[in-house]
């Protein structure tokens, strides 16, 4: 039986991918990465998700060479973008190459605990603005590192969602009861979630068209994401 | 024109890649890793070789890293083995997937400064140990970089000396005038050469088979070397 790295942020997407690796009994451990990311709180949520499932949880501290890496809003000072994902006002979230990092030393870890396969939550939603989110690059990263741990370990990757729009994720993880609420969206770094950031958006946009009840998160801002999104209501 | 950040140890073929690349006027920086290896003298030396051509050396601090990533000599408190490279000895000396996850950073530090090539000094004499070290791993890690970059600098990865021998490294860095005695190979942590670890044996026989001159390099025993090795003399 494949045991398996899940590499999680905490948001709604890994926390289902974990959910759903742990309904299949394939859980090994839940991996998340600080790399200097202003919205801290996820990790928090990482935890607590891997606490729920009973699972260990690994924080790799990446924030050395996180500063190395800087030209995102998501570990600088720039302003983090409002509204929905458009190429133009989110290629400035982009943490160059941070999914072959994250990847790389999952199965590193991986190969250290004996375990043989790294999950990832990429979905259809991240295509757009994330090349290292599209399925060319996962398998391709799948087959490096498959050659890179050969007679060690022969880890391959798993994305389970990449297919999958970010409705259909919380469809799934409404059935695998995942506490939404426990989860964490926002790139912003309030006390709740600001409800205006292109992932809340995404996120109530996602939660809207699944009809699935998310009532026990707190958004600063309930009412802009229907602004600027093309969901008309069900 | 290509600008390279050259992954470099500070020992003698990463340290040729450097004056290399460098000759090509192609090196763009030099970058580092600590990841809690026990011989930090190769970082001073890579520092050293980048000061001799006048580049930025990048020191990437992977220790948080290398703390999940257990079960290798080079990091743990497991006796280095001595004599010459073979497979049962040696394989105490791998750091999980270190390979991908140096090429990762380096990928990404490369986007963030603009650059578009990573090279590293990966070698024919590497191969038999190290998976990650092999020409497949390299191509499809540079062809997984390329995707996650897509866009992003399009990075992409160099392995000049794939093919070459060590001795051939060492024929090349001789006429690059690479100042061997500034380059450190020694997997022990001592204040010299121990000149018996299986990278020490490697490196004595590289400049033998090469007729190289590195008599400023000091040993700590300068005739263990021909005891384990098949070189007969020339």
């Amino acid at each position: 039986m494949s045991k398996v790295v899940a590499v999680a942020s905490g948001g709604m997407d890994s926390s289902t991918l974990c959910y759903f690796l742990h309904d299949l009994d394939a859980l090994g451990l839940v991996m998340s990465v600080d790399y200097g990311q202003r919205h801290k709180k996820e990790l928090e949520s990482a935890r607590i998700i891997a606490d729920h499932l009973d699972v260990e949880h690994v924080l790799v501290d990446l924030t050395a060479v996180g500063k190395h890496l800087s030209g995102s809003a998501l570990t600088d000072d720039i302003e983090v973008p409002e509204g929905h994902y458009a190429h133009d006002n989110m290629k400035v979230t982009v943490v160059p190459n941070r999914n072959m990092i994250l990847l790389a030393v999952a199965g590193g870890i991986a190969v250290a605990r004996g375990m043989n396969r790294v999950a990832t939550a990429v979905h259809a939603g991240d295509h757009f603005v994330y090349p290292d989110c599209r399925e060319d690059f996962t398998l391709s990263c799948s087959q490096t590192l498959q050659l890179a741990t050969a007679g060690f370990g022969d880890i391959g990757i798993m994305t389970p969602f990449v297919d999958k729009s970010k409705a259909q994720i919380a469809a799934l993880g409404s059935v695998l009861r995942v506490p939404w609420h426990e989860t964490w969206t926002c790139y912003k770094g309030g006390d709740v979630h600001c409800g205006r950031c292109a992932t809340c958006v995404e996120r109530l946009e996602a939660f809207a068209l699944a009809g699935v009840d998310d009532d026990q998160t707190v958004y600063a801002d309930t009412e802009y994401w229907e602004t600027v999104t093309n969901y008309e209501g069900q």
